[in-house]
């Protein structure tokens, strides 16, 4: 699975307090460094004594966001926040952060993650009246702290009973005139951390968009915990951290990027790790092991500390193809896959081959890659998937298709590598993927992968 | 007061009917047609079946639609919206048609006017709960509608539990998942009328727009009508028809197309009345009577029937002036108007020149205008306002300078006509006013002249 | 024929000296004045000491320049042009002015007009090894400056020689480093005249781009003639002066601006008299006479004068449509007339009409408009022509359709009346055309009228 | 030096020949596959019979061409260029091809090189009365080839007397009405390969572009040799392969992709062979060896596999940057580093560490790189440029800073350790630039690293 072949991703959320100012510059850096996590929407929101100013747009941040905007939207606080957009459908005005009036002025919200109890929340306010205006969860998390504030002493209280109510995944950050909060669903779904720099606080889903901050990492948010930036300090919640954590497993294997910490555990050695646990499964006989870039190359490498098989540049992927390329006529996959990625005949040719993907979902794009390598004068060519078979949808974000596309739901592990044209193909197991993230201070949800989710409807 | 000099225009709504489809294409031509209303924004709605699609932006109908785009949007049913955008401050969204779901479904709203009770709905409402996406009455109207649904057997009765909560001008259509319903307040405020096109129905802000889509006029709606169509049908609910009509007397002397018929009084012909009665009060004696293009030609020309000096074409307007047009550096407002406006030295050289203009609002257009007619050889430059003198401000829509900045308010006719450098100064008289529209079924609201308000907070 | 139906227009022309520099923000506002003369392309090249620097793109001049492009390309001097693109076909960079170097360094050149030597001239220099980057006359004028510059003493010496070798249509801005030259053809087909503001020097096509920079008219360029601009002071060389003058009658009836004077003809009151002479020659009694906007509006207003027949508007035109305009679907041209045009019903129901028109020459906008006027309640419509009966190519640049195209070519005027369905139909006389400018020192180029052609390949 | 940090690159050519058309849509994927050779202008020119249809524009190619533009395009034959555009200042159109019209008809040229005679060809024009609408040589060569044309028999024997007049770097792709060319100079600076894909012939810039569009590589074109496409048939004329080759050894070392083999040598081979050769020359007891991302990458793996230091990612980049990147504020290059290059601290931290980069040209981006890893936790950096120190200027197209900014021209190597803060630093030797390409059947230019030119004026 290959991020411009077509799985989409995960959201990214952005916060920072900096009473000096220029809030939104920095939080377009840090959406800079978000950007794996959504490149089809993005959206600025910065606070100017109480005044908000939006900057939205479809496109990715650095054509969305220019100097002159940044300029103009200031800020001694920011949130921002980059998505794939599709999901969305008919409805406009729903490129996140959302920005609100209510009871007590100005409110801007994001969120990355999917609740499961949305239609219930939502039909609850209809029946109140409610308009709703965009189909996101941030609206119905918008609407719940609206109803709370009135009976609340704050808005983190607010934003206390909001998170009592929602099921499912939910970090989120939230600015009011005067406070920027965070918050992170009890499971701990989506990954969220905490950073500092000088006097001013930072939130964001990944640490690598701190690092882009220069902002140093302070902790990740608990599962289950609320944070709060009052006047510059910051103050915490954690009435809710009860449930067992349930980080998507998926963030360390696809999501995040690999220069990320994420709940204690380093991305890039999640990564090494899935590639040694792989090289203990499939011990194959083989001259040289290639990864699919970009994200499978990690693995590919953790593979060849393992066993010693030399790990070598396979692929050449072409930097350029951007959301506008044009596929080729009348052609199969196959084409389109050459231009994107071309084999290195150096590498492959006269050998038996390992190649590395960070996944198999519908089985399609690995077919035309193992024919380049084939033509490329590959002698053998193993295949093997750095995370496990996926027979199960998500819920809690990751968009996976439907059982029916789902390769490894409807297909026995051999049959699918004969469609494929493997020599051999394996996948990691279940419990090699519970051995790959030795530092995490969390428990992981792989529901996608084993069917047992940590929360239900 | 020329409309490419500042004066911020009002709104048009647009809404069609018709069971074969199209209508987004048929609102575009209906907005093109009402484009003088509003050139900052405008957005169509159309619904398929139980789907509302929606396309708007910042623009001109020609700049904001592709054919692409209509034809996307299709539509059993439509509404549109042009507006002048600036008045939505910092919030996005704001571009109606609002579209929204609520209890029983999809909704989309447009309106033209201003509520002067807006803040005391919003504060109810925000109380209860609510939050607001824009500041638009739109959505406090929504918000009325969307709270007594639940109480009311029909989407047309919960319009008409809301236009009996708000005071203010509100010309409203609103698009349900089956049925579309136009309304007009109470005091008829601003225009809105209804037109047939074989069996598809057509409620727009000004009879030049059915014209456009080659509709009949059927009738205006009346002040307090509420009018649907549901399955083809057109029905009324009069039930808040209870208040003397108060139409924006405004509407006749500038902000309506010419051609277009309201309440049953042509705009040409008010215009032209305008002129003539200009001619009762202000005999002069003098060559050749002008307008300034383009809205004070028409009174120009009843002027000259009144009195039988003939009328001339005194300038040459610029026709390709846009919003991005760059001013002259360091220079005064003269050299732009001079790009704007060329007079024709042919028509006033030597001449003793009547001037005729729609209005005079601050008195800073009209200097260099009349300097322009001295420079090109004008004897005498007598000048005429076809509107009384501003002196007030409007709460219904139209966007009038503070007190401040009124030139009538502050100053005696004398000493504007010494400080614009004319020879002579007349504005109409309200007297006069009251004359222009003999065709008129309705009653008129000229506030901003008179400090006489038909209804307030 | 409107502007918006169909006819293609000229190009327009401007060069301006200034020692105090900001030559391409003076260009710009001249350029808006000429704009009419040409909407698809445009271009400013400035001089800064013997620097070129140039801005061109599709589109309108206010499109296409910028505040930040303008102070960009400043200049003691600049040539601008506007066009109607569509002539030049499939070689790009044929948007003018044209920018080159040569043995003296840079070149940039514009021009008006169409050379009937062209071909003759181009396969000359291509045997001598030539190459073309575009397909326009100013590229073959540069080669012929650029070749006799060796053998000539200065640029305008060159200018000079290379007017002697053309025939046919060219009104001429050429910018060397240090010089600002301008040309007209020996038999003036196209205008050309010479402002004067401060110590700065203009030309333009027209005096209300003179106007628009509040430069004062010196002079039209005589047909033959070359002036220059050394170091401030303006120079002429009038030995190709020798021709008699023929200045293409259809600037006065249809290009030009009204507001410009053309070799001592108010283009205004040749309009005028253009109705006057419709008056002598089609006495026609009726109610109203109304023109067809805009540019028959000023003939109807010379009928009226001559006959006491009042004149009063006719239709209102969307000032809207812009070049993206969609055409309506399964519709003939009527709906499109009808969205531009709409009839004031106050003036013409009931009424014995005249409608004039400035040219009828495909004969297809008429007849749409003729029948909106009836379904207004026109009782009688009897159509004039301000121009005579097209029935002749124009080799000089006006782009008149094929002879299979022309109405008035393959028709009887009563067939022509009969087709159009008007009750009666007149166009101009060729004796009343040498009859509408009294005041031009020029004689006249009527070949698209009469066949007669002052000068033939 | 990292491609996103400053150095220009080459330009791009490509050129197809299939009579079944749709040749624009080939060159669209073979520029794809060259866009790292220039990613500032791109243009497409495409033939249909005898008719040239041209598209160019400034960006990368998936921004300049969409689906219909290749479409209209079409072509039984077709060229395509990218470029770095900056070079060529204020005069428009120099986006490469270029279309001309000649004696013979169309003409369409594109290059990549730069000549070091230009000056003098092009005064020798001038005198003969040429004008030049560019500062390209694409031009001159098509001056040349206009003139020689009625001397010669055909288009490709006056290509040939072009290449036999030129001196420096020069591949060529011309297209007349009827054929295909391509030359290189005598000297073979710049790379050019043939290809072939059923029926159709291809040249292209390298062969990864030939892989884009699935032909298969044939061979090189020979320094000096004309290779031409008429009629389906492929001919060559290597009167003018004389010379003692000389590529430029900076394809190999940066500019070339790594999948493309040029001249028989594997670039990713090469680069495998400069980090091998690193090895030897510098033997550092470290405990990691990292390259800068991209270039730097594969010079670290062929260090790694020579001494058995293990090869790690020492940094991840960011992907989304793009050329619209808005620069942090107030700070150096540090925090822009940061931005695009995030150090793996989980790699480097407690490390000793080599960092390969595949140049070091001016010393500033190197000094916030080492700091970064110092930060990430590195106790030694060893940095090593697989690039040998740059002393010279270049002459034939590579973009090299004048002397004044060469970091190793004005420094020692001791210095410039100390200057960036490097524990230890080297350069690849002279001696062992000479090994990196065993498999070339070519000599090489490295002028740029040794004054040694093989040509001079």
């Amino acid at each position: 699975m290959n991020r411009f072949m077509g799985l989409h991703e995960e959201c990214g959320i952005f916060g920072i307090y900096n009473a000096e100012g220029n809030c939104a510059r920095s939080a377009y850096y840090g959406l800079y460094a978000l950007q794996h996590r959504g490149q089809e929407d993005c959206g600025i929101v910065a606070m100017n004594d109480v005044k908000l100013s939006c900057h939205k747009g479809a496109g990715l941040v650095g054509d969305v966001f220019g100097e002159k905007i940044l300029n103009e939207l200031g800020g001694t606080m920011a949130i921002g926040h980059v998505q794939y957009g599709g999901r969305n459908g008919s409805l406009g005005g729903s490129i996140q952060p959302l920005t609100l009036t209510y009871i007590k002025g100005s409110l801007a919200i994001a969120h990355n993650g999917n609740l499961i109890n949305s239609d219930a929340l939502k039909r609850e306010f209809e029946f109140k009246g409610a308009v709703f205006h965009t189909n996101t969860d941030s609206e119905i998390i918008a609407y719940i702290i609206a109803q709370a504030r009135p009976h609340c002493n704050s808005v983190e209280e607010a934003v206390n009973q909001a998170m009592k109510r929602i099921k499912g995944a939910c970090s989120l950050v939230v600015m009011s005139s005067r406070k920027l909060i965070a918050a992170r669903d009890p499971w701990g779904f989506r990954p969220l951390c905490i950073g500092r720099k000088g006097d001013s606080i930072v939130f964001a889903s990944e640490s690598c968009a701190l690092d882009s901050v220069e902002a140093e990492f302070i902790r990740d948010v608990d599962p289950g915990e609320i944070v709060w930036v009052d006047d510059g300090v910051l103050h915490s919640n954690r009435e809710n951290c009860v449930s067992k954590s349930s980080l998507c497993i998926f963030e360390l294997l696809y999501f995040a990027r690999p220069d990320s910490v994420i709940d204690g555990q380093s991305v890039y050695e999640a990564r090494i790790n899935a590639g040694r646990c792989l090289a203990d499964e499939y011990p194959i006989n083989s001259d040289v092991v290639i990864g699919v870039p970009d994200s499978g190359l990690v693995a590919a490498k953790g593979y060849s500390i393992a066993t010693g098989i030399p790990n070598d540049d396979g692929f050449i992927k072409n930097r350029y193809i951007g959301r506008t390329f044009i596929t080729p006529l009348q052609t199969g996959r196959e084409e389109a896959v050459k231009i994107k990625l071309n084999p290195l005949r150096a590498t492959v040719n006269g050998k038996r081959v390992i190649m590395i993907d960070d996944s198999i979902v519908r089985g399609t794009t690995v077919v035309p890659i193992i024919s380049l390598l084939r033509d490329a004068g590959a002698k053998e060519v193993h295949v093997l998937s750095s995370s496990p078979k996926f027979i199960a949808p998500c819920y809690f974000g990751t968009d996976i298709p439907t059982r029916h596309e789902l390769f490894a739901f409807n297909h026995s592990t051999e049959d699918m590598r004969k469609i494929i044209g493997a020599d051999s193909l394996g996948f990691l197991s279940l419990e090699s993927l519970s051995k790959i993230a030795p530092d995490s201070k969390c428990g992981f949800c792989d529901g996608c992968f084993s069917e047992n989710y940590p929360v239900t409807k």
